[in-house]
């Protein structure tokens, strides 16, 4: 029997679902009970705290239907490892709201759920329990990430003092040129140069190694998702700071101040979507963060300082202050 | 200047929305730090460990774009908390993942927080991060709830043996008779005894006082939500047991019971969303079971028996068994 393009997707019903795709994920959590209970259960170790962060992508907004279903997956995942490596805490395990669009069908969970698999393996964490709906709209997936971290130990956005200095990780503008490749952009590069960029888009790295390393050295921290810009804009705020960027030290890729020209670092910086660790601290750490950097084989680069005052001051070459229309992004 | 229906809803932008909302709801949780940090932390004290759950609900699916905003709010939290009040845990703080749909302005916004509010001074628990999406689709809600337990006392699905009872707080079906009524039955009931089944089917009461002393008393618990034949037979298959329901002793409410005449145990069995707790335990149990049921305030009957065997066996008045065609509710 063949399949008219008008039937309905092939899909398991929910425990049959639930039993194939998602309860293999959950083997290694003991308090995860297989999925075949109502709850998940953790244990902290004495002396830890628990860090929770919930970050939903929907299709349309985040990603679209036709990307690939376990690149959408490791992305729902890892932009919230990624606020995890910011604060220095370590991934323990993570629940997974999977609001299912009619679209949706076997195949589609199968690669998705093969997705969440290599990137538990990778990130040392385990599905811990979850909800699974069929909704009428747009795929919706919201991840709830659990960590742990030395009690009182978390690396907040309030904590930058002036004199301090600013860093960030690897390099800033890379998934906002990826995004603007996908859009059409980008006809000087080489396949190899959109690639590298849209990979940077689709697949964000969460800098665990490094940001474990964080809470001895860092004095506030976030990860870029919004905008270098907005998100140091952030520190600045609730740290009562202002915070100077040097743009000429801002890190670039080389396909991504290829692809922008001179206007590479305006767009960089107000580009969302890296998934970088932006930190500041003393000045006095520099050595230890240089280390650090090596140890977790994260590059690190300082790219200006905190001041007293308020808001971000964008400097030129010349110490000339630059005007930046639009920070960042905003959902509304 | 007045307003034309095409223009977009009145809406704050999203830091600001988080601000005037959801940050108040926040206030008396240290470790949400105001909401103006990437995550949450969470101190479990020493002998205790987390316990987790997140479920979402879906515009068209689970409630009507019509529903008061604040009834929305509280059935977000209070079908979560359910989960924690059936395994004997504490809630202390929840995430709320919110992708806000086209029509949701401020005025809407303004309600469901206050929904929010009124519910976490009733369950003394606080929010404690989240995430706010503009999405094309239906509106989305998904609440991970935290509560604590000690140590490995979590009341599983699996944990009933032969020989125990089972056991049900509350009266079953009135939620299902409620929908009934919202979908035109129920011309044979006064204005009142709709209203009650209306306001059974939207606001659920999670059994938490009496939650927290099933540790000590139940082998299997779980709060009812697919239906009760359907829920016990998750715990039939987990335990590998049977569960016999002696159908007349199932508790119903005086409306149900009109609404539905002859038919009532039948549908009440098989309706959803009750959101009562059923469980098993030693016949030994039933004094201090009767006692935590009146310190809790809490209504509790025994319905049936736990044999070995599988699956679920509904018995009529004369011992003999009745034929189940659908036994509860699946989204898929």
């Amino acid at each position: 029997m063949t399949k008219s393009s008008s039937e309905p997707p092939r899909r398991l019903g929910e425990f049959a679902m639930i039993a194939k795709f998602f309860a293999p994920l959950s083997a290694d959590a003991e308090g995860a009970f297989g999925l075949a209970d109502d709850v998940a259960t953790l244990q902290v170790p004495d002396g830890q705290e628990l860090v929770a962060k919930v970050d939903a992508i929907i299709e349309g907004v985040h990603f679209l239907r036709t990307d690939p279903a376990g690149l959408i997956a490791k992305k729902a995942l890892r932009v919230n490892l990624s606020d995890l490596a910011a604060k220095g805490a370590v991934p323990v395990g993570y629940l997974l709201s999977l609001s299912i669009a009619p679209w949706c069908d076997d195949a589609w969970l199968a690669s998705f759920a093969a997705g969440l698999g290599e990137d538990q393996a990778r990130f040392r964490l385990s599905l811990l329990g979850g909800d699974t709906t069929a909704t009428p709209g747009p795929l919706t997936l919201s991840v709830t990430a659990l960590g742990s971290i030395p009690k009182g130990r978390t690396v907040r956005r309030a904590g930058a003092v002036p004199g301090d200095c600013v860093f960030v990780t690897g390099t800033i503008g890379d998934a906002g040129a990826g995004l603007a490749v996908l859009k059409g952009e980008g006809a000087l590069l080489t396949a190899y140069e959109r690639d590298d960029l849209i990979g940077r888009y689709r697949l964000p790295e969460p800098r665990l190694s490094l940001g474990q390393l964080l809470p001895a050295l860092a004095s506030a921290s976030l990860d870029v998702s919004d905008g270098l810009v907005a998100d140091l804009g952030h520190i600045a705020e609730v740290s009562h700071v202002r915070v100077v960027i040097e743009a000429a030290r801002v890190p670039l890729s080389r396909p991504c101040a290829k692809l922008w020209g001179g206007d590479a670092i305006l767009r960089a910086i107000t580009a969302g979507d890296d998934y970088e660790v932006a930190f500041t601290a003393p000045a006095s750490a520099r050595a230890r963060i240089a280390e650090a950097a090596e140890k977790s084989g994260v590059p690190v680069h300082e790219i200006g300082r905190v001041e007293e005052g308020e808001g971000i001051v964008l400097l030129d070459v010349k110490g000339q202050p630059i005007s930046v229309a639009r920070p960042g992004y905003t959902h509304f």
